[in-house]
């Protein structure tokens, strides 16, 4: 039992004691509070038959507690100070592991948005409320408000949309044409379910092309380029799911829908992912009151999937070739199509008469990536990511009217049936936008297409995968802490300038590197710091290779211990920073 | 008189449009909108004599605004539309090439943490009330509150420090040992001064050591971060003040301040580096009461400057050398100075007594780096650059309560005594601020250094940088498209398809590439869009050679016209990628 081995122990205490905490306080469901209890219980049995005294079981720190030099410890401050130590219901700190991660996740997407010639823009954390009031139907109750200390009335941003819009509005004589990505933290008053990865301030990562161009030609690049990012993510399995706003206005009116019944029939219909036929067919005619036999007709249209055969064969159906809105959408349809074969993606998508997404936005395509196949069993149902993954489309009123009534019944399961299964990037067309901040005579005057990647989902399912390999020893790429060099005293007095001038000349090199800020380091402590970090090379400093003008150059493999590894290499001071920055190139 | 330059006059004209209504409502000083109003109005008199009518005029787009094809123009629809198209008060967006800046600013930055072993962390923009509760001084005041609506008490963060010990003292076991740094928005609803860069919300990027370490390492260890970022980014001429808490108790001590009164002493001496000797005397004797004879002895200390001479002096001063606390700081100066000798960095340093900075946080050395050289007048001023330098330092309650006053006075002159000049980077030691988070009986339990990067100032400088550059001509390699290759069409019937292929395979050789979304665009509009992103490589796809399965790959180079150029190389479909790739490679 090492000292470091006791400090993980205690760390992992604290983090599971806080847990819980958080969870009791944002009165998390009880089998969920259950669930960590138990394991926090299993872990200070352990703990107690290792003879280490959790820290937070006297307040004042046991055995491990105190080997962490810290004095109290975290728990003990948590339970009992004046503080409440927790971040607020439905956010959480992003600790040095999950930021790497983050960074790595956001880089990958950002780096296929500018490949596109996408520019990026960033707008304030708060709008003014009105900007945002009458944006987001019912899910408006979500927005959070800032308080009236005098001056202007503000609101978190609830999406990166409505801001976008407003932006472009403001500068549409210089940003009326932009393709721009956007990545940041929205902000929503929901119910959180974090252990279902569901938070009230979350990431979202938006792309969007404004303006006038040429039919489908922004639209079959937002589908390529949410090929290649789901691509670049690696995230196998996964179909794009497409549909458009006029075909689907065009069935409903084909069939016989009443116009006033038309959002509440496209709600319906947009749940065929989770539930039968039957079940939909039962909401539309009992609840909503629709003709039974109008129902059965939009039956048969909603159930047909397919490709560019699909279009087709709608473009030849009967019923909606005589329908003006209907036959506008397959022919976007068509050649959407077409373009999608030269940029080698169609067989990535489903046209999918099912798919009708949120109502309020969109006026063309509306597309839906789905990855159930590679999303951990927890993260299939409904998160917040999926509302990052779907921002637009959760302002169909009817759809979040449901979703806060189930959540406020402590119900999660609403989930399943408001989003796709394994939802990992939305988007769709959305031509009025912009006109509803501007009094122009063309409510769509600045038309724009775009597409939320659901990078909280992202992450989930990358640290699920990262924490898997974690388990089977497979060595990740993904670090807390990027470091390349650790310094290290071997005997003598220490050798701190020493080290101090290694460190000084490898900075000035480049190379990222770190000692500890001890005069007289004991080397158990360094070589923890080492595996901690899983630096790749130690620079050993040493009395008598010193005097020669060297030093000892050992690389770590894995996390190997001391004794199991080579005597590594001498290297002349001269030469290090050659040395080094030739091993660091051959990794 | 091209299309592009009365889009661009348009735009111009516009942005300036904007920005007077957003001062207006600012109510801004009445000087800074007079000179903005007078340049609108020169704008619209030179737009006039070019035969364009500004789309402001008449609300409907002259001939500018019908020209860029978006309708209605912004400046209409933010004069008179429902919506007031603004960003609240104090805030701003970041347009493409400010984020472009601002992004090769934050790299730079956080290139040379990373250097240093240091990890990154997140925290929520929000945090409970009670932790930011007691932390500012008078400065709470400035705190935004979210609105309750039921639930927690939040509060947006103020600075990032605070955030940093709650997360540190929550998860001590972890992360009791940390070297972080977090670039991130903070919020403070202080009167803003746009002009000057003094905004409500903006960001602030810090690195911080936490943990028990022997003395002076850290801390030598971010002084030679801050020579090595402000040289990383080009800031020429900066010095790096220094001083010491506890020596400055002590000569406060030694002259004979009553205890009562260090605070307000200290405070006076924090403006020896804008006013006199004799006003901050006057100060101190007449408005706070201090004895002539004690004020004056505090002269001779507080005027002097120095390096590691004058730490031996002090060692040797009569008076102090008998004072506990100034010899353990004097101690501290002094194995610092070791250090910074040994990381070269000891003739950037000023040793000076009048550095007193705010007195909440501080316990050990304290720091501030000055750069007047390289501001521009406009942001020698204080700013809120200078806040995010000072982040800690402006928890001083009587400097921010005088300056809250000046500000509702109207008086923005204030900041000129507020700060240091050219304050560009700023911090110090902090022993017992985590320590306020838990009941742990050693408030010094964790004990943390740290600097904060004023990186709004650095923008400002940088970006007036940029601008002086583009008037002299001089090309940047800061562009708001980061965009490599644009493909033309020449003639024929437009190529779409062709350049869709071209477009597609270079992206999936991961060049950034695009093309107009027109099917049969003209010459001009390609031209412009290259010039407009300087996009250095022009794929031309042209009937006659795409036939032999050739294009032509012409550089751009500056802004020069499409007739000055060369005819460009012709170069094989198949040939393409690795052409393109090495011409890039070149550049």
């Amino acid at each position: 039992m090492s000292a470091s081995d006791a400090t993980a122990l205690q760390a992992q205490h604290d983090a599971l004691g806080n847990k819980v905490r958080q969870l009791k306080a944002d009165k998390a469901p009880a089998d969920e509070i259950a669930a960590n209890v138990t394991e926090l219980k299993a872990l200070k049995e352990k703990m107690a038959s290792l003879g280490l005294g959790p820290a937070s079981a006297n307040g004042s720190g046991g055995k491990a507690g105190k080997q962490g030099g810290e004095g109290g410890g975290s728990s003990a401050a948590a339970s009992s100070s004046k503080y409440t130590l927790k971040t607020p219901k439905g956010t959480r700190d992003w600790e040095p592991l999950s930021m790497s991660l983050r960074t790595k996740i956001f880089d990958t997407i950002t780096t296929v948005f500018k490949k596109h010639g996408a520019v990026t823009i960033d707008t304030p954390v708060f709008e003014l409320k009105e900007i945002l009031s009458g944006k987001y139907g019912e899910d408006s109750k979500l927005i959070y408000d800032l308080q009236d200390q005098g001056g202007e009335l503000c609101s978190l941003r609830y999406d990166l949309t409505v801001p976008f819009a407003r932006f472009v509005a403001m500068n549409s004589a210089e940003y009326g044409n932009i393709k721009r990505y956007h990545v940041a933290k929205v902000y929503r008053r929901d119910q959180p379910a974090m252990s279902k990865g569901r938070f009230r301030e979350f990431y979202q990562c938006d792309f969007d092309i404004a303006g006038v161009y040429d039919p489908m030609l922004p639209d079959a690049e937002i589908l390529l380029i949410v090929v290649e990012t789901l691509d670049a993510l690696g995230l196998e399995g996964f179909t794009i799911k497409l549909n458009h706003r006029k075909i689907l206005d065009g069935i409903f009116d084909v069939c016989g829908v009443p116009s006033d019944k038309t959002r509440a029939i496209s709600s319906a219909v947009d749940k065929l992912d989770k539930s039968p036929w039957e079940e939909v067919r039962r909401e539309m005619t009992e609840d909503k009151g629709l003709d039974g036999g109008v129902a059965d007709k939009i039956g048969t249209y909603v159930s047909r999937k397919g490709g560019r055969e699909l279009v087709e064969a709608l473009q030849a159906d009967e019923g909606l070739k005589g329908h003006k809105k209907a036959v506008e959408g397959l022919n976007d349809m068509a050649l959407l199509y077409d373009y999608l074969d030269i940029y080698g993606v169609s067989d990535k998508m489903s046209f999918d008469l099912s798919l009708a997404r949120g109502l309020d936005y969109y006026t063309g395509i509306i597309y839906e990536a789905v990855t159930s196949a590679s999303a951990p069993p927890s993260f299939v149902a409904g998160s917040s990511a999926t509302e990052a993954a779907t921002a637009p489309a959760t302002t169909a009123p009817s759809k979040s009217a449901k979703k806060d009534k189930a959540a406020k019944d402590g119900d999660d399961a609403f989930d399943e049936s408001k989003v796709g299964v394994g939802s990992i990037a939305a988007g769709g067309r959305y031509d009025n936008l912009v006109g509803m901040f501007s009094n122009s005579k063309k409510p769509d005057a600045v038309p724009c297409v775009g597409v939320s990647v659901g990078v909280e989902r992202v992450f989930a399912i990358m640290m699920a995968r990262l924490r898997e390999q974690e388990e089977k020893g497979i060595k990740s790429d993904v670090r807390a802490k990027d470091v390349d060099v650790f310094i290290m005293s071997m005997g003598g007095d220490g050798q701190l300038k020493e080290r101090m001038k290694v460190a000084k000349m490898l900075w000035d090199a480049g190379v990222k590197t770190e000692f500890l800020y001890k005069g007289k380091p004991k080397p158990a402590p360094q070589w923890t710091a080492i595996e901690k970090a899983q630096t790749p090379l130690a620079v050993m400093i040493a009395p008598d290779e010193w005097k020669q003008g060297s030093v000892v150059v050992k690389e770590q493999k894995g996390r190997e211990s001391e004794e199991g590894q080579g005597k590594g290499e001498t290297v002349k001071v001269d030469d290090l920073v050659a040395y080094i920055k030739a091993k660091l190139a051959s990794f």
